[in-house]
């Protein structure tokens, strides 16, 4: 029961998780692998290494590459990609969101469209009101929605899969966990991590 | 003349450039692209940007995580890997001897049998004896070549290179940059990086 499922742990700030959450569940249905999805936030463990924000704006070069690599990836994928501003957004009411969809089975469909209005459409995800627009334009009761990212548990359940992340090695995102333990970072290691999944029992 | 053409970014200490070093010539023969071998060091790059050793030493997590994922990767290039002592591992001497090889044409096949040394082997590649006993092995006469590397143009010429990597966007390795300036950093770009160079005129 717990094999052929691959958890995948991404931040809504990460621009590779976009690249990740667009392709995992067509990759992931073709072996077939189950996915977990589950957001979390990166702010915490980078400030536990002594980053008060993104690696990509600390380290000017590697940011430099990083916008150029994505928009290659980008394009090699057939996707859309903007740079936001600001950068890296807050994504902690989006990953509430995201959570406030588990129960309800729209979670990656929430995802997905958040991910493509802040690196397909250059939107600032941190606005309330962008994220009621996406919630409505993949049919959620937006306020019903908003309303329960208030729930104290809730809150804690994003807390919690930070620290699952933390405990599982976790120090970027996308990462992937498999079943026995394995992990796998970065959209790159995508394939990989499905593969490992599969075989794993 | 000047396309076709890939310049490949290596430091000695660099685990994923061994990765690299092992499969660019396979690679690049059956595009075909033309690799001009780079050494560099990557040390005063990593100074620049406030560290002072690897920064899978610097980060713990991460660093767990990259001797889990060479380890996985060598398995499915069918390489051999180990954990040198210390890590990393000094390649100042490795690397002018790298160059002494560029006239003589033996470059590339001294860089695989030190990268063998190190990460296959686990030998101390700061260790001059270590580096003759390679010379040896791909029939360099040792003694010879270690005289060259005290030759004051030679030790110019790394310096160089890492100027040349470092006004090129390389902020790490292996990194490989085309005819036209595009930059891709990382064992997991090689292949499009061949692609990109093989389309450039």
């Amino acid at each position: 029961m717990n094999g052929r499922r691959l958890t995948f742990y991404y931040d809504f700030a990460s621009t590779y998780s976009y690249l990740s959450a667009m392709r995992i569940e067509e990759l992931a249905a073709r072996i077939p692998v189950d996915v977990a999805w589950k957001p979390f936030l990166l702010g915490p463990i980078f400030k536990a290494q002594g980053w008060d924000t993104s690696p990509f704006n600390l380290y000017p070069q590697k940011g430099a590459y990083m916008w150029r690599d994505m928009q290659r990836l980008a394009d090699a994928y057939d996707l859309p990609f903007m740079h936001p501003e600001p950068f890296p957004q807050n994504g902690l009411l989006a990953a509430r969101l995201a959570l406030v969809g588990s129960d309800a089975g729209w979670t990656a469909q929430f995802t997905r469209a958040v991910y493509f209005a802040e690196f397909g459409a250059a939107k600032n995800i941190a606005d309330p009101e962008v994220l009621k627009a996406v919630l409505e334009t993949i049919g959620v009761d937006a306020e019903a929605a908003m309303w329960e990212t208030r729930n104290e548990a809730l809150k804690q359940r994003l807390k919690d899969n930070g620290a699952d992340a933390e405990r599982q090695g976790v120090f970027g995102a996308p990462s992937f966990v498999t079943p026995d333990g394995e992990l796998f970072w970065g959209n790159d290691r995508l394939e990989a991590a499905l593969d490992w999944a599969a075989s794993s029992i």
